[in-house]
């Protein structure tokens, strides 16, 4: 895993991936007492930054493999960028999702063009036996979510955006807040910034009670989360930083800061009427610490991805209603 | 009137406005029946297009009247633009807006280094009176919000970045759907678009009932609106198009098409859900024709603009009720 695999990326993504613009507000860097530089990953093809790391893994399979298919587990993000990345393949994607998902998740995974295998959680059934057997029936091949090199690769990108985007700005040295589940987006643009940007330096955003991340920071090892489920911010809810991603957040990243559930909704109605894109929880909370933690961080300017944007409309509209002040 | 004013612009907005993403969802193909290219002015500085205007024109005044200050009417998008650009060049900006405004408005103008000038609308104060004065006290120079060749220039760059982020997707032969309040933006996309991308047609979209550029195309004459208020879309609610952008228009631009308040609202859903941008009414109703009026659009692809975002919570709220169907 190194930069190398990130420049290889960006040349398998290019004309594909969509490069997000770096926007700023005003009101922002008022709120934050500095210069806020935002990266809309909510504007990539499906949502969500998932799409470069999906469309990198799919492209960088053999001709044959891929031609038999990719397999992923998801009931999010990471099956939509998978599912197009196939799509735009013209190869089979297979996304294996709880029956309890929610109905709009599995319908726009469905037009996106995959096929969509549910399993009976509550009943037991285990997704990776189901996993297992579509891998040796059709010879699936699996794209992990975060903790696979290419998929980190893909990630990648966005920070070798930011590096240029940051300095056309004339922002060399800052934090760069990145919004941290399983770390591989987290990862991703540490690397790229390791050789691109120097002065720039990651710091991964969790929801409070889902900290793994900051408590392996702690720890100098892999801590996990009790849960998985249970807070607003669902697209970055995950048991542990990966084998992959985990050594290099250890090794680049700055510490970590944990955001609540209130601050995350403020920051999705600060996204919406300052910065005009549409932020889904999980994907606000590294603005929420550039607007509520302030303090935790140093400097005149700091960069803030917003990693996603698949909101319903009921928990927009919650945000909306917080009028940008955490509850 | 020319495209060479359009390229003098661009190079004075350089660095400067903000090269708008072109953003697409699948999900939006659908409903409208052909490819769907939106161009979202919404992530503009400020929040609309009209930076672009604003910024032009103050950057085009020689230094000595630029250095006295700039002057402009308006309780929206306008006055921001201006107020901005003029902040960048550290000149005094005086905004005149009616006392009634929302205190939003005024607080936003002010926040970005404005003057704000209220004059007693109800009362039947004059605002072109106070205007008059302050232009003649203080040397100010009266920047128009669309009917001013500078602003027209301005808002074509949005053109010359169609024609390039069409070409880049392939569409060399699209009807090109542009929100129409004077006819700024609409006229200064068809200058540019005649000369960059002649397969590109612009055609004005408006609001039902406030359809005043439609009428002056069916007349072969400006026609005029009885009413500027009481209507969602009301960033594009204007009198008539202008004696600069009326001749442009009817030159160059192909049928409109009206919108109701209802189909504005249901684009400002699709806008946030599909394309996770914030569009405000008026800045919906291109997006609006092509979702709900697909049968008056020809051709395998459209373009549209989102020409702002400054969408109150509260109506956010609304368009997001209506879960994309118009009522």
């Amino acid at each position: 895993m190194n930069i190398d695999m990130i420049r290889a990326a960006a040349g398998r993504l290019d004309g594909h991936a969509r490069r997000t613009p770096m926007l700023t507000s005003p009101f922002l860097d008022e709120i934050a007492g500095r210069r806020v530089l935002v990266k809309p990953e909510c504007l990539q093809h499906t949502g969500s930054f998932k799409y470069r790391g999906g469309r990198n893994a799919v492209a960088a399979l053999d001709d044959a493999t891929r031609a038999r298919g990719v397999l992923a587990f998801s009931s999010g993000n990471h099956a939509q960028g998978v599912a197009l990345a196939a799509r735009e393949h013209g190869v089979p994607a297979v996304i294996i999702m709880p029956a309890d998902a929610p109905a709009l998740k599995i319908a726009n995974t469905r037009a996106l063009g995959a096929e969509v295998v549910l399993y009976d959680r509550a009943g037991g059934e285990s997704r990776e036996a189901v996993g297992d057997k579509l891998e040796s029936e059709r010879g699936l091949t699996l794209i992990r979510p975060y903790d696979e090199p290419q998929v980190i690769a893909g990630q990648g990108t966005t920070g070798l955006e930011i590096a240029a985007q940051a300095a056309e700005l004339g922002v060399t040295e800052a934090d760069v807040l990145v919004c941290c589940g399983g770390g591989g987006l987290t990862s991703g643009i540490a690397l790229a910034l390791e050789a691109e940007a120097p002065g720039l330096r990651v710091r991964p955003i969790e929801p409070e009670g889902f900290d793994d991340v900051i408590r392996s920071q702690t720890a100098g090892s892999i801590q996990t989360n009790t849960a998985v489920a249970g807070n607003v911010c669902d697209a970055i809810l995950t048991p542990a930083p990966g084998n992959h991603t985990w050594p290099i957040i250890q090794r680049l990243c700055g510490p970590g800061i944990a955001v609540t559930e209130g601050e995350a909704l403020a920051a999705v109605f600060h996204a919406a009427e300052r910065l005009k894109v549409t932020a889904e929880p999980g994907g606000a909370v590294a603005l929420a610490a550039a607007l509520f933690h302030a303090s935790d961080i140093d400097g005149d300017a700091v960069v803030v991805t917003i990693s996603g944007g698949n909101i319903d409309a009921a928990m927009l509209a919650r945000a909306l209603a917080t009028e940008g002040h955490p509850q």
